[in-house]
């Protein structure tokens, strides 16, 4: 038997389509199966866990799906009842909910439901996330900085252990559109072992197999600092301003893909083609 | 007799500080030979030719410069007078304000006033400009583009001849505030030879030999495409995305240097120290 492949992971910039065409849901959809999917919507990052679930619910029944269920968490007892472990045993799709990230590192980090979906993402569960859904999928996870960062502190981003979805990574969210370049740069200057993954709203990356394509409206930014020559984080309070030199970023709209491990960009087919031909 | 030194280039971010400290207007009057400088105001760029002068002719006497005056140019006749051109000839220092960069380039392209301005500045005189009268400095200036850029399409951001004070750079302006940095990438994909440099508000590069330091509030954001590995800027539509890959970025603040021939930074003395007893 051949060994199981681990699931997509569809993680989200933050206010995806939820009217119009849906593109970046209907993926969702498409990789938990279609309308055979079985899909979980988990909005324990809000405070609104009810309301928020019937958003996505109707519009994953619109595209189709016909067993689509919430599983709320209001406590951590909730997190480790057998009942929490079922839905998502069953499930080939689990979406998470904006809200607050810390939210959901606290309420399900080390419970039965960590482990469940861990062990089924591994064998093909697809998870998504989306905002704060998106930002708890790594190890490191961006918890929360000051905003607006036009003048950005050192000490302004604040990381914390994320839920480990997506491994070598750190998310930003809402990245274009609430000017989160410094913020991320301030990340990665702390951990440049990791890539940066700023992604714009309505948009995602699907990662898998060490690799991630981007899809939706916007772009995702791509900031590596595996060859920064400098930054003065380690030297200077945590109100100065932060310095990094040396680091490389790419912005990739729709099609374009990344290899994790090379750290390098994947042309779309087109793009391809047109590099060939010139050389 | 040794060759005159080119004067220094202070290239303002926008809205800098003029009830406070005033420290980069300060540094505009030090450099222009303190109170026994020649200052001259012009303020082209803008429609309120006379009221945005007299806000910097106040700031400057304040600031201790008895000699500050102002030289309005409504028409390009204005450019060409001898007039014009004599209160640049006895000037120790000038400063173009805010407003748009296309009418200075329109304004004084060409005339004996632009003609004097090189030849002085050759020869020592100091040149500063903020926001319009920032892009204005390169060759190749950023003359605007689609704001807001949260979703940069390639021919969103709009080149065009600068006035040619600074050579080797495009600068753009209030830089983090309006979120540029994809206007800026756009910029220096079409034209990688030159540098990008964003300049935060109330923050500005010191232009001297070759090297700039910046000073201010905030941070200049150099953005190196000499290494670009793709950009679809050439095959796209001009409502597709941009897609860039392989730009080195710095984030410098005040303190901080860079060497616009070896495009590198240049660390300040105790970040240079903490290097070396690092190594």
């Amino acid at each position: 038997m051949a060994e199981a492949e681990a699931g997509a992971l569809l993680i989200i910039g933050g206010a995806e389509d939820k009217q119009g065409e849906c593109a970046i849901l209907r993926e969702f959809v498409a990789l938990a199966g279609g309308a055979r999917a079985r899909v979980v919507v988990i909005a324990v990052a809000s405070e609104q866990q009810t309301n928020l679930s019937n958003v996505y619910l109707d519009v994953f029944r619109r595209l189709g799906v016909e067993d689509a269920r919430t599983l709320g968490v209001a406590h951590r007892e909730r997190a480790n009842a057998p009942s929490a472990v079922e839905s998502i045993e069953r499930a080939t799709g689990v979406f998470f909910t904006g809200g607050s990230q810390l939210r959901i590192t606290r309420l399900l980090g080390g419970t039965l439901l960590d482990r469940v979906l861990h062990r089924r993402h591994d064998a093909g569960l697809v998870l998504a996330g989306t905002s704060a859904g998106a930002a708890m999928m790594p190890g490191v996870m961006i918890a929360g900085g000051v905003e607006p960062v036009t003048s950005l502190r050192a000490g302004a981003v604040e990381l914390a252990p994320g839920m480990e979805f997506a491994s070598g990574v750190i998310i930003d969210q809402h990245f274009e559109e609430r000017g989160r370049l410094r913020r991320l740069l301030a990340a990665v200057a702390q951990h440049p072992r990791d890539l940066g993954v700023g992604i714009d709203e309505d948009t995602a990356v699907v990662v898998r197999g060490g690799k991630f394509r981007v899809i939706g409206a916007g772009a995702a930014t791509v900031v590596d600092a595996s060859e920064m020559t400098h930054t003065n984080l380690a030297s200077v309070e945590r109100n100065a301003l932060l310095a990094v030199s040396g680091v490389r970023i790419h912005v990739l709209p729709a099609g374009y893909g990344f290899d994790l491990h090379d750290r390098a960009v994947v042309l779309p087919p087109e793009e391809r083609l047109a590099a060939e031909a010139r050389s």
